[in-house]
């Protein structure tokens, strides 16, 4: 049996974090065997990309070479830990996959749709979550929790309007993809994360049924 | 005046460094203005993707990986470096570029060319070498030659066949495309040197005319 990939994602102070603690806890109960991921990230090459791609830099990065790192980071996830994961019939937990490069490069630097479809094709081929939890926060709110949380990264120095670029993407996504689950993550945490139980319990049930 | 991109591509071993001082040289006594760059790499940044795309890692490296970190790469290189030196009206003389990727990715590994022209379309746009000098040698020859130089990086320790494929990119590309000069970098060492030094020379009076 071929393991389901779950994803979380969502914009900076979105609550990732606590809602894949979330998501641990209720697979463990379901003695779902997994593994996690982080994205970019996941082996010691991604992760090098990763801090490549976070970092500031003395030279100007441009859209394109983030865009090529971020894909990069996630072609050597994919074929080193995410396909071998689900091929065993384990599950994967995601933070961040593919969405969050169709929202932040596609939607907060504009880069085009078929740019990002034509290195989804190269990196994922048929790979797709079986399952995402968005996290949607006005990122007047989120990058208000990042900020409280320390120094920001590179790219979470952008602007607010990026992050309104970034946050449509994802609403857009949601609006057409049923396998992409909205949690409306401003209400109280506690809410926040029973409505994470519910709707992983939910996929549960129906995947193991 | 916008300046003239000059490549030189070749499989290892077929002389690549001697002939970008001989191109330097006739530059030089034309009193051109230019700039050196190699790929992958150029800047600090893709300078830090060519150690990770050479280095042996403990992780496979997914071919997807290697040629989008090849596309990273070249993508700092092409608008921090090159764009910026043709823009001002310098020349670029160019240790490898994109046929280098075509010939490697595409031929030794087999990558579809239309994933490969997506990319050069995210990379350089219209950016395109007004000439490349390419240094033609049987990739028996030209191993051996760079096996006897030193220790061979991750991709020089691919099997003959992988060279082989490789370099009938570049022979198809050659025969193809009008801006591309084979040299037979097989001939006796002096000789090699005056057919770049007429090619160059040749191409300068065009430019300049």
């Amino acid at each position: 049996m071929i393991g389901k990939f779950i994803v979380i994602e969502g914009l900076e102070g979105a609550g990732k974090s606590s809602a894949i603690a979330v998501c641990q806890q209720v697979l463990n109960d379901a003695e779902i065997n997994f593994v996690n991921t982080r994205e970019p990230g996941g082996t010691p090459l991604a992760e090098s990309l990763r801090s490549l791609v976070k970092a500031t830099h003395e030279e100007k990065v441009s859209d394109a070479t983030e865009l090529l790192l971020m894909y990069a980071a996630r072609s050597q996830l994919v074929e080193n830990v995410i396909a071998p994961a689900l091929g065993r019939g384990d599950w994967v937990l995601g933070d961040r996959h593919d969405l969050s490069s169709q929202a932040y490069q596609g939607g907060g630097r504009n880069i085009e749709k078929h740019k990002l479809e034509a290195l989804a094709e190269i990196v994922l081929g048929e790979l797709k979550p079986n399952l995402t939890l968005y996290l949607d926060i006005d990122p007047k709110i989120g990058l208000a929790r990042a900020a409280n949380r320390g120094e920001l990264d590179r790219i979470e120095l952008e602007q607010l309007s990026f992050f309104e670029r970034t946050r449509e993407v994802y609403l857009a996504a949601a609006k057409n993809d049923k396998s992409i689950v909205t949690i409306d993550a401003s209400q109280a945490m506690e809410k926040v994360h029973s409505d994470i139980k519910d709707a992983l319990n939910q996929f549960i049930s129906g995947a193991t049924a």
